[in-house]
């Protein structure tokens, strides 16, 4: 499969058309776009524009509301509950994270929890969020049922990424990553290019391991039973019940504090997808000294990076460093869109009635093009 | 290597004098043998009676300091920064968490970093104490140096575990684990079986991997290298990065926000270890009806221990059961103690002129007896 370059300006551009088309204002279509296209200028290509055919058919389908705005429906001077009535995963969860972060600046903290909303791109957005108003922010959203929990055959838990952004010098620490041991996304890399899947990564539908990712994935599918294992694989030895209970971790923040739909309903009902999130900002003044707080994590950074490297390896690297390195790379020389996801963009663009051409001069789709269908 | 098991009277008693011997308070004393039996009746056997030669010889070295007070270094309304002045880590910890659900119960959430401890036991404990009071507790410590990070060969974190304990029904959540692959102490039982360490565990000082447990356990005695892999492996495709992430979340709660020593640079200095803490609880009533939010999750637990099993497993845990199990079984036919450990106690006794006969009659010390040294 090949991929195309487009320029940040050129997806800027059309998605902001795209958003506009589906009814969102000038300010949501805004803070939408900056979600995916964070996403794709940090490299993370799955939830970049890849993704758009999840809210194009969500929106289609009824499952994703684009009118609907988040009602808190609890709050107190540290917390909230909001309520996104199923409306766009990033507007909910940016006003969500909004809260919590004017909370974290008054109170020193803010914890916010979601139910009722939709996917919400990268958690690690809306940690970066607290992190750029100088707080510790932390992210996550549980998601259909992807991870089957320790000796189990069926997923009960989705891929529940934990993001956490931090300020510090010459970069912020930002550690975004399921609690899975992988996502479904890498799966589908794997089927796409016709190798096994790595060991300790998915169970067929009885439960044991397996190697074959078109079985999986069409298991995950017909939701015959099997998925992804949890960070620490399936059996104890290798700490399958540590990746379980992080995942936990996840779903008491999103579903459990808000009394939303865990993973192992979400994305069951006909008219919403039910997925919960949930925010921390953490004022680092509650502690002390921001700016010592500061130098004094930037300084463990640097020892890490500066630490010893294993045989053969040339570098360390602090969670971050790499999201830095692509976005320099994307802004520079463009962000990769793949065959498949224009294909997607065209019909999308045929959905809304906008002008593929206008917005992706010189590019001539597939001849045999099939929109990809596994990831909705 | 043999074992024999005492009741839960015996080592209470038995700890109850220890730690007055050692100049404690009733009180002091109470607080410290409950962390460690706590463990002992949790099945958690590495932090529980093997566990008191480390407090032992922290006394008798001068790292723990027994007379020293916690002190409250800075304070908010939903946070506390405290100094331990190299005390004993459990009550430094009990003193931090209760200060830290006070708040919980008034604000809504209550956090706290302390640094220049000492080994606080089981993070789990803290968890609970939150847990018991109704509240979603999460304890975490930072520690000597054993996990090499992703692509290095020198430990620069500890094992950092992270615990989170929430109330549910019949009994609660409760997740203790540390963001390594595995402790020190696994490695350490293998290596007395004489045992091959399984792949995924261990890397050797130039940062490859390694089944060697005598190699590998030799070389973090001398700190030569080498350590124990973040949860997830040594590679990024079993999740290395992530599980080197987690550790470094548990780094950020103990040691970044309350200035503290990190793990790269713990039990490096002659009179302290430096270790460090961090401790949260939040009041789920500060996210609507704290028993409709148990009743919610609760119901959620049920359905993870009640969705289907992989091929050849009868059960799914959900975290907490096997402690449960385990002090049922420990309080009616005793807590086993291996006799490597009854020689250390040995030892203790004779160092506070105890008598050893009086609290474990009958127990014939092995005649090839030599402490241990491993460990501490």
């Amino acid at each position: 499969m090949g991929y195309v370059k487009w320029s940040y300006d050129t997806l800027n551009h059309f998605c902001g058309d795209v958003f506009k088309a589906f009814g969102f204002s000038e300010e949501e279509g805004s803070i939408i776009k900056d979600v995916l296209l964070t996403a794709d200028l940090y490299g993370i290509e799955s939830h970049g524009m890849q993704r758009m055919v999840r809210y194009h058919k969500g929106i289609e389908k009824g499952t994703i509301h684009p009118q609907a705005k988040p009602e808190v429906v609890f709050e107190t001077p540290i917390s909230a509950v909001i309520d996104g009535h199923n409306g766009m995963g990033q507007l909910i969860s940016h006003f969500a994270m909004e809260k919590a972060i004017e909370k974290a600046k008054t109170t020193g903290v803010g914890i916010v929890s979601v139910r009722n909303s939709n996917h919400f791109g990268i958690a690690g957005y809306y940690a970066n969020m607290a992190c750029h108003e100088g707080l510790l922010g932390m992210a996550c959203t549980n998601s259909e049922a992807i991870m089957v929990p320790t000796f189990g055959r069926k997923a009960m838990l989705g891929s529940n990424p934990i993001a956490v952004a931090m300020p510090a010098d010459p970069y912020p620490f930002f550690f975004d990553c399921s609690t899975t041991v992988v996502t479904r996304g890498k799966l589908e890399m794997y089927n796409k290019m016709g190798k096994p899947l790595p060991d300790g990564w998915a169970l067929d539908k009885n439960g044991h391991a397996s190697n074959n990712a078109p079985d999986v994935l069409a298991n995950i599918v017909a939701k015959k039973g099997g998925g992804i294992m949890p960070l620490g694989g399936n059996e104890e030895v290798s700490g399958s019940h540590k990746g379980y209970g992080y995942g936990m971790l996840c779903e008491l923040f999103s579903s459990i504090l808000s009394m939303g739909v865990t993973s192992d309903k979400c994305c069951t009902f006909p008219d919403k997808t039910g997925i919960c999130h949930g925010f921390m900002a953490i004022n680092p003044a509650a502690f002390g000294d921001p700016d010592a707080i500061r130098k004094h994590f930037s300084e463990y950074l640097e020892a890490l990076r500066e630490s010893p490297k294993a045989d053969g390896q040339d570098r360390i690297y602090t969670h971050g460093e790499k999201e830095v390195a692509a976005e320099k790379d994307r802004k520079e020389n463009g962000i990769p869109v793949n065959d498949n996801t224009m294909v997607e963009l065209a019909d999308l663009c045929s959905y809304l009635k906008l002008d593929f051409g206008s917005y992706f001069e010189g590019y001539e789709l597939p001849k045999d093009s099939k929109f990809f269908n596994g990831n909705y």
